[in-house]
């Protein structure tokens, strides 16, 4: 059954759509199918990959008397909206998304976090008329607790027994009930599983178009939109103008036989136009809308933000520019086109698709046979809607994800060069550190990720952080997803483990590098599993393969070290990384999870970072990122190529924490070989305390006993 | 559209049947999923999955003066029958089955190579009004071309270009067109997937259930069919008495809500009843089906291979006897019942799955609405077909494939005592045969061969080669499936490498061992290439893993060491072994093929094979079969179960062809403690030179230079 959307004013005209668009929180997945995302080490545990696979054991029985029984006005506001002329829903979802699936998303848009209390990255959040529960996973159960009051129910996705968000609305509503979401904060492929799951009780799946009731309530007290001015990315760091790109992906389209793309990803908006952008924490980019026709693109993007020298450079490439709430207008002047429309429903938003749908059964004049045009293929890899000779969508996945995570040598120069500046930043930091720490100054978590932040900000090119620095100390670090706040964080233990995982983005690359210490005597359980971690690390850098192998296939190499005394490590091996942009990114991953089928391309970038986390005891990551290459094999078996890795970051691995006698010579020379290089590398860009520090952490070399 | 089955007779009586299963050629395909199916080294290259995926270059341009131009008398005869009333075809398809999927075959079902003088292993043959074509794979392209006269097209299978079965079928045939196959021949999955490739000619699939064409041509010169005594399995080899077998089985019918369950892998029935026979080369099964029942089972076989002792067995479990082509009648009696009748469409024949569908559609009185009950769910793990409260057919995979899988432990103890038993012959064979070469006596590759069957068949309980030695001398070690021929193999060259992979039947286990030896002087390039393999046959010989690991996700670990010089092999690492029965059995794979996701589990026999083959020069294999035990780890992460290998192959290695400075400690140590366990495990069995040459191929312990 179609959405009611039909039935009513579905398609909002830019002047009645509110100024900004709607949407928010954070979805760790990227555009790849959801079982094969990466499993990062930011969050791997347990991802809520998207809002219909959440389950969790209803708080119900654990429900104590809250010390301040807030009485829930802005529930109340809510559900007071449910019964207005237009609106007509029994229940209305907030998910953690902005329209974009973006990672880390703008204040504005933390919906979710506003209607609930609870201020986590994952989590979604559905109001009835009489119930209001909220999603989330095992890294923010405690948090939940904590933040949700008494009017809530917490969802612990992942425990045994808890339903999924359609299990528990088929529960708590009866047949014929309207289940209310803003089509903009859902993929279109989420909103199609979420309405096929809850048709089965005879539910029904509403957009509102018009409004986010959440917006309706907050009102005055919501934070402005981000309006940071735009910049062009230049171009000895991007390598490739805005015109050649748009160039290939016109031919691209003309090949798929398709007329226009709308892109979505912001990450994807940047790349192709050579913008960067302040939007939101840790990603340099835009909240804007892409579509490129095959004789022309349109940037839909909040004018403000666009200086007199992006306008130029827009200019030059032909990208008119739109304002970003007129994008369904132009979707629907796309079908009054005939326009072959490209969409990929895993990453563009419903609203987008739907109305795209609709306008495209308006102008092919089959409006009344609506169950057939909704009757879209499920293969999302290459389906087709529409009628023949008339407008039709083309689903395919983004042709510029791929495109993107390829890096052309003046990218991979940004990378490199911007990671021998994060490396002399950290140089410097970790003297201080151990300095402090000798001198038995207490500095807690939060103080040590600020003194890194300050160290880094000093080098040239330094933008912002490329995510929350993970900062954990003893305990702490066994907590992948540890994130510590002022208030309540530990003070650095010298006499613990101390795992640091950071990143920075600079104007011509984004570093992230994990590294694991200890300021006094290790333990021999601590190193005998540092050692297997650090084995792993090295067996997967030093990895050759033949081209078109799929990065799950090398997964076990960074895992086999650590197996062999029955230890494990819950997240997967490695991310592609953006250049000068989003830290996590896809199509390619190494991970245990075994359907990402991407082949590693010559030019990905991928982190390499086993790890091993031993509950309320200490954590070990060791992470460097390392870009593929093509490798100058003796011999090339099957008249095909080779490809290994090249390492990006160049900090010291502390030897201390390394079992020699677990070691292989092989894995030794390993050792010894990337400390002279980070020595090579890094101390020319350094000088006093910091480069003795170097000096000193990168010899003598280890030798077999 | 349904095939034509149902205008017809389509169920033969038993008694207008003839007397023998319709049948034959080989398909190296597993009951798994065909693109996971474990590519075995003795056919990897392009092993033929199914009729529908062939594709070779049509040789018409390779054709050339054949010096026998046979006036091809029985493609006439065949044509002549295309006509008769009852036929009405317009081709018809021989390909390489039997009724049973089975990779050995009794050569009363070698239709096609009777048809088309193409004796190989592996090919299909179609003909039609006015041409004949056979498809075949690479390793069989030379043969082909000699054994097929000019009245035959040769496509040649893998090559650019060339169309696949059905390719070739809506090619050459008009729409409208009738291709007829014996239903007997073609799993049911192949042939659904036949008819709806041609449908999209307008060619419809008949299924010809009263005859075999070739048979009717065949006449009396046809073999008469195997008719080996049975015997039973004993039960101190099988574990587990065929009563308590049968009763898990009903329960897990039970459980599955099905009444019945047809088991049509002849491995599969011979475990099941503990019988063992010699219907075929290779391995010790019987031609027959079982039926079972939630109250009995009825095993369809020839009475005449049935001795007293095997009644009284079969008696006792109270297993029934029917005759074998009474098969179809049974089939249709079930449904007459009522039963919910287990399917597993990936190895059951197309007839028996037609003859059940049709049935039920008679019997739940829904004949009218044909299209309906042909629509057969494409989910065949567990899919349903039938009408409601009638009978039905539950498509589900087979479940003695993982309990046949999955050993006990006295089918275990078989196992180690018959390899020990064949590792003392093989020491005996390998004395033998250095002192012949160092005699310079000229062996051929098919002499050696014959010598090593001698010495095997000297131990206690041989039985049978598990499959044709593969005895290949330099060039010859190259072709991963070579079988060397009395009149045209090669003598032993006392300067190349030699490779030699074979195995045996023993009244308790079945072997397959590959050892690569050099009789004189081996260069640095076969030194180093033998190493790499060895390191790859250790690696994955003491990986550790946990619990639920496929085992594809191990395969990387056998090649790592190969990628890294530029260097491959084009076959999978490891395949199933049953005991005492198939040396190629299901479900659990080590390859590089990705898609076959049973984990290993306890009990579970794998081979470890990884090679190397330099075309024109020489190949490397060096094989051990290995089972799969649970490793007492230190730890235990995430409160599983950690799983590793224990070796059941105890022969020595050559030494000479290591170069041990490419190795690490460890993996010297491993080789010199494999040594230790051969002297320790085998020397026993041995007297004389045989076991000198032990002591001398154990030792001395080699040492890192």
């Amino acid at each position: 059954m179609r959405s009611q959307t039909l039935s009513r004013s579905f398609t909002p005209s830019p002047s009645t759509y509110s100024f900004f668009p709607p949407s928010l929180p954070i979805l760790h997945a990227f555009k790849t199918n959801p079982s094969t995302s990466p499993s990062l080490p930011k969050s791997p545990l347990s991802c809520i990959r998207n809002c219909t696979s959440i389950t969790a054991k209803p708080s119900s029985q654990f429900s104590k008397t809250r010390t301040e029984p807030e009485p829930d006005n802005k529930l109340r506001a809510l559900r007071q909206l449910f019964s207005k002329p237009g609106i007509g829903i029994d229940a209305y979802i907030i998910p953690s998304q902005d329209a974009h699936q973006s990672e880390f998303i703008a204040e504005c848009y933390m919906r979710r976090a506003y209607i609930s209390g609870f201020t986590g990255s994952a989590g979604t959040a559905i109001v009835t008329k009489d119930k209001a529960a909220l999603w989330t996973d095992g890294r923010y159960f405690l948090q939940a607790e904590k933040q949700l009051n008494s009017s809530w129910i917490l969802m612990r996705a992942g425990n045994l027994g808890v339903p999924t968000i359609s299990e528990w609305l088929c529960d708590v509503l009866v047949p014929g009930c309207n289940v209310g979401i803003d089509p903009f904060l859902f993929s279109s492929d989420a909103a199609e599983e979420l309405k096929e799951a809850i048709a089965k009780r005879n539910l029904d799946l509403v957009y509102l178009y018009d409004l986010n009731l959440v917006d309706e309530i907050w009102k005055e007290s919501r934070p402005k939109p981000p309006n940071k001015p735009i910049r062009v990315h230049d171009l000895r760091y991007a390598g490739l103008d805005v015109a050649s790109k748009l160039s290939s992906l016109q031919a691209e389209l003309a090949d798929a036989g398709s007329s226009a793309i709308v892109i979505s990803m912001l990450d994807e908006v940047s790349w192709l136009l050579n913008l960067r952008g302040g939007d939101v924490p840790h990603s340099p980019v835009v909240y804007a809308y892409l579509i490129v026709e095959i004789d022309g693109a349109k940037l839909f993007v909040d004018n403000s933000k666009v200086t007199p020298e992006v306008m130029d450079h827009l200019k030059k490439a032909g990208v008119e520019l739109m304002p970003y709430n007129s994008i369904l207008f132009k979707i629907k002047s796309l079908a009054a086109q005939g326009a072959q429309l490209w969409l990929d429903a895993a990453s563009v938003n419903a609203a987008i698709v739907e109305t795209y749908k609709s306008a495209c059964d308006i102008y092919s004049g089959n409006t009344k046979n609506k169950s057939k045009s909704n009757a879209r293929t499920c293969d999302t890899s290459a389906g087709q809607s529409g009628g023949p000779g008339g407008p039709t969508a083309i689903y395919r996945p983004s042709p510029i994800s791929l495109a993107k995570a390829v890096k052309n040598s003046a990218e991979l120069e940004g990378m490199q060069s911007s990671h021998l500046r994060d490396a002399a930043a950290l140089a410097q930091f970790w003297v201080w550190l151990e300095e402090e720490i000798h001198k038995d100054v207490k500095l807690t978590e939060v103080d040590v990720a600020d003194k890194l932040l300050a160290f880094r900000s000093m080098q040239a090119g330094f933008i912002d952080t490329s995510f929350e620095t993970i900062s954990g100390s003893g305990a702490n670090g066994a907590v992948i997803h540890y994130k510590p706040e002022p208030g309540s964080c530990s003070v650095v233990d010298p006499e613990k483990l101390f795992l640091l995982d950071s990143g920075a983005q600079y104007v011509d690359g984004t570093t992230d590098i994990t590294r694991t210490v200890h300021f006094g005597e290790p333990t021999a359980r601590e190193k005998e599993c540092f050692t297997r971690v650090l084995q792993g690390h090295i067996a997967l850098d030093q990895a050759v393969f033949p081209e078109n192998t799929p990065g799950f296939v090398l997964d076990v190499l960074a895992r086999s070290s650590l197996w062999k005394i029955g230890l494990d490590y819950r997240h997967g091996t490695g991310h592609g990384v953006g250049a000068a942009l989003n830290v996590h990114e896809g199509p390619q991953s190494i991970s245990y999870r075994y359907g990402n089928l991407t082949p590693l391309q010559k030019g990905m970038i991928v982190s390499n970072e086993p790890g091993y986390y031993e509950d309320h005891a200490f954590g070990i990551r060791i992470e460097n990122l390392l870009w593929v290459k093509e490798v100058d094999t003796p011999n090339r078996f099957g008249g095909i190529g080779y490809l290994g890795f090249e390492k990006l970051t160049f900090v010291p691995i502390q030897t201390k924490l390394v079992n020699v006698s677990l070691l292989s010579v092989a894995e030794i020379d390993w050792l010894n070989e990337y400390h002279s290089q980070v020595w090579e590398k890094v101390s020319p860009l350094l000088n006093g305390s910091a480069r003795e520090w170097l000096w000193n952490n990168t010899r003598p070399p280890l030798v077999k006993l």
